[in-house]
């Protein structure tokens, strides 16, 4: 059960209004690795976890405090999209503008112009101003976007893969705008994103030294069960071998159980496909229109394909 | 460029039909972690990596491979869609079993019933008995499963999940059948899987040597421009304690650049937000009913609210 | 900022697993008018309100009280997924079943089958058995599902009619099970959905009666800039007239601004259609040969068209 | 069945082309509340209707005329790219600009550029400057924006609903515009707009005196079948209580059934949660190590959990 | 402008009802080639048409039958889900049929759970029995599955295959059922794909005939424009040659503009790829360490990138 | 199994940056009929196909073709988003520049605010300047967008629909920029497209005359099960008749196998629809108040529907 503090976790107001940088900053809201994919992957984790207290604990306090970091987002928002412009200027005052050139005046008033035009069209038509569950290219979010499988070493590394990409994106913005009141708010959430990275790679490594999960995930899987044999190889698919060079192609495996092998010039294992031919009833098209012939006056008459194991329906 | 040999990579048939399974193996070709997934992942980000070259020939070499992945699962769904059931049988043919049953058959050819109503119904009516581009519940693959963003620590990071979450699945799907086929199939591209998890690992610690990237992702943003005193701190969003138990909760940060901080009760910092009231063209509704009063009729006189960065229009 | 408290806002498990019901009240986290919708509808509609602090309040309180439904729902998923089968009897196992019933012993065993065939794979391979953010058809909840408009009386409504729906679903699930735990569960959440709509019921009529917003939406546009004559006109599109017996046919309309009156045989008031050429940059079929001709050897060289608003652009 | 007349219902061509309000006005054709929308959620209505004939015949012919609405919008949208710039002007053009500037012309001619650079790329690469089926972000219209529950009553509000956002986004958009000619369009259908939102609360009115239907919706759920004791509780998941304000709060229920109750500082009913532990087969992360290990050797072995309902499967 | 004739355009009634074969009968409304599909394409192409009044008249005769057989097939759908089952037998039920089936009933009454568990769960909680704006696995249509271009013979094409694809998913559903009302309807609504096949057919070369189009397509678009000397080329990407045997390899074009030539070992006529380093302040992997050292203090300092067409801007 | 070559099929660099282009050129990757469709069109044709190798074989081919062909577009993207301006002028630059004006330099500098404000966002935010699987607005590539039916004439009909509009597009693309690079690489893809246009003109004659399949699709179906009487009729649903002018109103039908005949004026061959009642259990609005009372008081007690098939479930 939640509750709510009407104070936001931290916030610095906008100094201008910017509503083309409000529909950008909608990606740290709606997008793949926005606020609401980590609140929601975080909680579903939490909700789903079978494993130690902890580790639960972990996940709900952490689902929690993104859901304070969209509220954080949406003022943002808000703030910025404060008088933005709903429509191109006439041509009337665009002339006026112009006389105003000619007697000191600046052609960049067509910036209003620029905003009106660009900036995302649901800001004002859909939400009034608001903030969108959606990215920023108006995209909305989507539950496919969040993972929660049960496994926490899998479930741990989505996470700091997440909060890696959710970083990155965040110090992009950071650098895509020059407003100190922004740039503010979201040094604390770059901060935090500092955070979680650590924090997840020490869930990783609290994780791994309690001997519940380790490489490769799951590692409950019996490793006889997989072909050993291509565990450790390193297939290179392109004519050249730039792919040698690297950690990956020699040396002891990640894993500790094996040794890593670069494989020049693979080979296909497998046998060409033959796929089976499908029923008449599905009317593909057959190998030989000698089959399609045999069938042709049948489509009503014979029976369907009825079944998968029995050999011998009609005894 | 690219070619293609017609044989597959690996492959063994299915000893027996199962439609209901091919159904469910759809998740390794277009689920979220399926083929499609890193077969996609690694090509855009192997076409669009500005890092030393062989970190663009391992994630084009390994790209490429994933392609022949999605031919291997595609020849098995054929196999699997075999002499799939179309329709539930007739009255009078369940009770021909019935019959039977008396005489000694079983009840369990009703299992032809079972697969006709469960088996997805595109694989028959969209695709004649073969793969198509979507899950086990039949949703489409779609480009926002992946994810290429020029940083190559965080993208290896999603590479290493994207290989967890895999690998789980084809397990799970290992354990779901009892088919010697399907699981030798799945044996190898366990393998492989195994083999990636260690080469993301391998491609992690070779970028992370080479001083190209470090935690926290992106390195190359200088760590005083984040407000430094939240960057450690684990905010317990309720009223237990369990998550100061973890790695996460003191001892040095993962970074090996703080310290980690437990706080028990976290506080807001912000203020409560208070969002601009919206112009009336917008028809919001604003704080107090004067404010809409004197709005009233203005709807179509008052000019739009023109300006976001200029303060003295007229002049 | 928001908190969590580990203990639920009410609960009683499930009498016994039923992996087939969890996936169809799957519905009521992420369908269209699940919890994960009211939720991220109420929390956007309060983060975005500009309107009096009570109105903020109440959509907040009532937002966060709906992250803890999820909660709930997830927490039963849970239980019903409990030793889900995940594969298909054996032939020989069902063999035995067959002489069991020859025995004595009950041929619905097969009913095993017909879970782990109609069960939502995803459950399985995906979410070990957790819930996910999707519908009952394994779609996932996404963000086209939520409004919020800066209007509260268009916005009042929409939480009435989510609330209608979201108690609709949740009483044909309690009527689809007979399981007196999830019954009892609902039983709790279906008395919160009629607080709900009542609760918007009176949002609106205080809104109403406050002055702020009525009938119709948005009341603050001036209503003579709207064509009045086709303001309380129905239309009947169709050949009989059961239409015309109800309240919406005639009398007094419903914003006491009008009279409702029945248009039996609607013509239409405008012309015929006629959009304009395209430019033959892009190629679309034109209304006759001649025109394609004169520009045919013209792709490359004649300017494109060049302005919108400028009628003489070489003065 | 249906029948076409040439004809539009409404329509008075723009004054000039403006390709970037094509794009907004999209919002119209292929937004969550546009025609598309109110159309196949009438119709479906219509078609599902199992209600009086008149409520199916006021469905069908309302959805009739919706089908309309989406043609006086297409032909619009189709003069409103007309001209449309379909490349930002070459340097050169612009210096020559530049030099008019100087000579007397206006540097506005920017405005071509802006135009070409934000309106919808998809109007001139994928329709030809035709109308499309997706909102002003480019999104495509998809099935869940309608509802058609069999319930008249939950509908009704549906429509309700979609009617006030509908009108809200038509009157902003007529705010977003100085083109007589879209104006004159647009107040035709906000008026449209007015009976619509007329008609539907006439149709609940109508519903609910026919005894047919009341709140709360679906009533034909017997009351003392909910928890009764939460039906009419206000709960405060906040510290202030603004929220205590309002008609919500206190005094008879909108149903006259109850009373309205706050709770200020409401508890949890409920115990945490403890979701059962998964099967090793899907190799989820266990509670303790110990369990893990007991089942490590297992996973090809023994046989899968097998039955959900019965207790002794061996008899 | 539209009008509802209440008679449907054809219809014979279920023999009785089959709640799976009702989910499996949506692909045909709301599936990628379902009716929604061809009458919002013919419409859209009509609205958009800007060719010979024949075209278009055609367009928006053929769109408008389509509404109707949406309405067929959602009344079609009413009557299967007539009676559907809406949860598994009781343990209870299910032995008293144990019973009977000693004493001479049938096993096959377990079809009732298969029915229920398999049949689309949206059918019962949302649409109450009603058909749904979805495809056969609950996937909503959306506005991405049609196509209207402009250009006339790039549409007929489409709309020629989207009735080859609808008719032969007509056909399969036809096979995949047993009763003779369904059967019927469908015969029904095949033949109309038949003259829909016929008649794109016809409206390609009435088209081609009028000189308005020509292969390829846009015929309108100078041929010396693209690079003639590989507009004929099969190149063969395999190591086998089987592709060699077909009509497309040799021999005169189709376009009876060029000569078909099989390339057997087709080379790369590009370089390798070497996409341009990204600025510092987006923080991608750059080549070597050295580049990211010098940018390293920068981030807040540098001016960003600003200019992509200025050659001097402190000019 | 696949292999990669380094070098590009084709490629020409372009002349210039040009941000705004480079999302635009984007529907060629990831729209409706962008390479990715083609690609992964043809290789899952190829996959599924059972019909003769030499189709396979073609399919593959021409699918391992496309791959390359996003490699080539992914790579002039690159290019054309180096050095993209990633934030708005400030103000003082701006008056810097206006200062410029007034000593000769031009007003056309706002020309990168108007980049900045209209690039995709997410071209910076997401990608790092890299190409995205998505199209010209953002909206990802899915795999609805492709079909493969098993059916080789269905099929080889949706390839010449997607090279015809794919073409187009290009086409489009090709006159909306001035850049000699660009326009180079598109006239290349151009002439691909050409052949690919005749290529699947030629593979549908190749088949036809090959016997396999004929018109109508799927022709193994028999004819007398359709209604012929139907099959070759024109039914015009408006009240003009322009579309009786073409060659699909009179005249021998295409398939050779009817005459075409136009119905000026089709009336209604079924019923008025009647679906049956919904059962108490799913609470839809009955047709008369009297059935709800009844029952009213019996949402617990009486039994479910139980079947679907069988009358008297007592026996």
């Amino acid at each position: 059960m939640f509750y709510h503090n009407k104070k936001l976790q931290y916030f610095k107001p906008p100094e201008k209004p910017d509503a083309v940088y409000a529909m950008k900053i909608q990606e740290l809201i709606g997008g793949t690795f926005g606020e609401m994919t980590v609140m929601m992957q975080y909680l579903f984790q939490g909700w789903n976890c079978r494993g130690p207290a902890k580790y639960r604990d972990l996940l709900l306090d952490t689902g929690t405090e993104e859901i304070g970091h969209i509220e954080m987002l949406a003022t943002t928002i808000a703030h910025l999209l404060d008088k933005a412009p709903l429509r191109l200027q006439e041509e009337g005052a665009r002339d006026a503008v112009v006389g105003a050139v000619m007697g000191g005046s600046k052609p960049g008033d067509v910036i209003n112009d620029v905003i009106a035009a660009a900036m995302n069209p649901q800001h004002a038509i859909v939400s009034g101003l608001g903030a969108t569950p959606s990215d920023s290219v108006g995209y909305p979010w989507n539950g496919r976007f969040i993972v929660s499988s049960g496994n926490l070493l899998a479930d741990f590394r989505s996470n700091l893969h997440a909060e890696s990409q959710g970083r990155l994106q965040a110090v992009r913005l950071y650098e895509m705008t020059n407003d100190r009141g922004v740039k503010d708010t979201l040094s604390f959430m770059i901060a935090r994103d500092t955070m979680h990275q650590n924090q997840w790679l020490a869930a990783i490594e609290d994780l791994e030294s309690s001997g519940l999960e380790t490489t490769p995930v799951p590692s409950s899987f019996p490793l006889d069960l997989e072909k050993r044999e291509f565990a450790y190889q390193f297939w290179n698919h392109s004519e050249g071998t730039e792919s040698a060079e690297g950690r990956w192609a020699k040396g002891p495996s990640m894993d500790g159980k094996g040794e890593f092998e670069y494989v020049a010039q693979p080979q296909p294992l497998g046998p060409e496909p033959e796929p089976p031919q499908t029923p008449i009833q599905l009317h593909g098209t057959p190998k030989t229109q000698q089959q399609q012939k045999t069938q042709g006056n049948g489509s009503s008459a014979p029976p369907l394909v009825e079944s998968v194991t029995v050999k011998n329906p009609e005894v």
